[in-house]
């Protein structure tokens, strides 16, 4: 038995979303995606909430803002939860595709969501599942750098995701229009990347996006492969 | 029968939180509060879902946002539903405690939780309710302005929201660091202006909070009067 708390958590500067996942009988809670600046706000909600904070989960290596990921495991000794394909250095749980974890007595499922990047998980929980840069709301990550790969990327959400019921609510980790959810139905029908485009018109039209770098990539990256630990002084 | 469909929406500028409320089973919805700069988003949610919009809630007379209440009723035919209270001046559902309405197989009901402003609404819908500006989380609405009374909404929310179950969901009408809800039980426990304080010492800290006015006041209450409707041009 668990009793879920599920909760939605946005960082303005990023445009992050971050999740609190709680089983509020077990009183443990994981967070996904924690945004660095947001360290207290957040401790602040599972205080609220009087839970014990177990896991920080990554869906993917951040280019955009810096994981709390290291100074919540430094505070409350939760241990980071990231993909086996990771080359991420702090010690975590290591998951690949299909392999489940806990967080009380809510399991949450890891799938290996390449493309956006090549260690991209999404994790899923009952009918919710939490899709990273993989599967945005109306579009989807992108694929131009960070070993990032269009055809992969449409291969994992049409094999992984795609496959998975309609009425399943999508959260995705960022949004830039103030939404914060859909479902499986209305992507596969609206998505505007996505819906009604084969694998080589889709490969074609994110080769064709011409975004500019992301304005944080060169503090995010490397501060993220260190799970937000400052940099060590020499 | 009803599937719910409830999805939040996020407007930056005002911080404002705007809700879709939908029966998937009969193809309708609502949406609760919704930002006149948002408009096409929400539409664009709405028809995503294939949904037809029945009609706008507010929970209150805004005054930091202007509503698109009269530009959906104007372009989706949805009605707006506002308190009995309210002065607005367009057409629309009115309504007053305890009572119900329907958004296809979905129950909604209103309460009058009267203190930020005297018109002001929460609606009650299964384990949810939407608290607009009377409880935010942590915090809740201001009471110096509008007809805001700190005793009136002291007794709005000991007498219509903490008596809710613990678990019921606090969707409020605003957050301004990025949460997107709480629980009953938590803001009983943990809110910053009401747990463990009495009426007297809540109106002692309410009236000596000193807080500027809104910015958007002079613009944003007229536009509010009359749904959203655009100035008459003499």
């Amino acid at each position: 038995m668990a009793t879920l708390h599920f909760e939605q958590l946005f960082d303005p500067e990023s445009q992050s979303l971050t999740y609190l996942i709680g089983d509020l009988d077990a009183g443990v809670c994981a967070l996904c995606d924690p945004v660095r600046e947001q360290l207290e706000r957040d401790l602040g909600r599972i205080d609220a909430l009087g839970l014990e904070l177990i896991h920080t989960l990554e869906t993917h290596l951040h280019a955009d803002h810096v994981t709390s990921g290291n100074a919540l495991a430094e505070r409350r000794g939760s241990r980071p939860v990231l993909s086996k394909r990771s080359q991420v250095s702090c010690e975590a749980l290591r998951v690949g595709h299909g392999e489940r974890f806990a967080v009380g007595g809510l399991v949450i499922t890891a799938l290996e969501t390449p493309g956006h990047t090549p260690e991209s998980l999404s994790f899923q929980l009952e009918n919710r599942v939490l899709t990273g840069d993989a599967l945005l709301i109306g579009t989807c990550g992108r694929t131009d750098f960070q070993g990032g790969d269009p055809g992969q990327l449409f291969d994992s959400v049409h094999a992984h995701l795609f496959t998975l019921p309609d009425e399943t609510w999508i959260f995705p980790a960022h949004d830039y229009r103030g939404r914060t959810s859909s479902t499986i139905g209305v992507e596969k029908r609206e998505n505007a990347r996505l819906a009604g485009r084969d694998r080589d018109a889709f490969i074609a039209l994110m080769n064709g996006l011409g975004l500019p770098r992301p304005i944080r990539m060169d503090e995010a990256l490397p501060a993220n492969l260190r799970c937000g630990k400052p940099e060590p002084q020499a």
